[in-house]
């Protein structure tokens, strides 16, 4: 059976700033109908950075979902008229106030997809050289550095939950491992 | 600065079968306010199961958000009244058909911090037996197994997108490397 579902109806449930909520009717591959709960989502980014001793630089900051503060690659939304690589290249500079260099994809991210349209960007890099931090209005975070090797112990302890970061990291290793970055 | 952000009012924007959406008013570190678009959702769990050749299971389902077919682990909502690991038994049995043992824990994942509060539990086994598949109506998906180091070439060749999958394949390849599965 062919798998695919064709949109009978949409309807616009929410606008907000981030998120946009819709509300499908669909059919499903054998004719019936189903709804759909979708999140539209503008798609994210997130960077790897390593200075030159291989320290990677993560943020922490206060979640509002999970009431917690989690620990994560810097990261952001992305940013209409600008590339996923330029959108990271700018929450590198605001977030952590570094500028990298020797930028390579570490892939994309769909981070839950049975009800969001997110598609998260993965990069890694290296530092050449920090600025000053550039936050958004209402952006309140702490920059912390950790040894690459203590990252990947802290994911396969599952000490980061993180999606982004336990991809990035792990992703770095092996391509760390086999001489790729 | 304490990383804290305080609930000021919590506003119902829809409950829907999956998803229930609240607009928050916070009050920030600096004590200026803002707005939380937040969704709230269940929790999900998924498996990665492996047969006596070292072949991992997987489903093919089309997913709606991003409007193609995408390759997971067999994976849930969890369901009130039992735990993540009873819901992750209950997935391999209905999606796969498979019966495991020697579960172990390979963490959880939160998939986008920044608006959904959901939490993916990942587990690991062994398969025991292959019995029916049991699919809840509605729910149409193709299974096909891989071996374990094509799948962790796949992930590294950033060919699976779905961040439960690519997770707990780098996670299980990191314990196979070190005996621990």
């Amino acid at each position: 059976m062919e798998l695919c579902e064709k949109t009978l109806d949409s309807k616009n449930i929410f606008e907000g700033k981030i998120l946009n909520i819709t509300l499908d009717d669909v059919e499903l591959p054998d004719g019936s109908h189903s709804k759909r709960e979708v999140v539209n989502h503008p798609g994210g980014v997130a960077v790897l950075a390593l200075d030159g001793e291989n320290n990677i630089y993560f943020v922490r900051q206060f979640r509002y979902p999970y009431k917690e503060v989690v620990f994560e690659l810097p990261a952001g939304k992305l940013e209409k008229g600008s590339t996923p690589l330029e959108n990271g290249k700018r929450e590198l500079l605001e977030e952590i106030g570094a500028e990298g260099y020797s930028y390579i994809s570490l892939g994309q991210v769909y981070p839950s997809p049975g009800y969001t349209s997110e598609i998260i960007y993965l990069y890694a890099c290296r530092i050449k050289d920090f600025k000053q931090q550039q936050l958004d209005d209402g952006e309140f975070l702490n920059v912390e550095k950790l040894p690459f090797s203590k990252a990947v112990e802290m994911v396969l302890n599952n000490q980061i939950p993180d999606s982004k970061t336990q991809i990035a990291i792990l992703k770095a290793a092996a391509l760390l491992n086999s001489g790729k970055i």
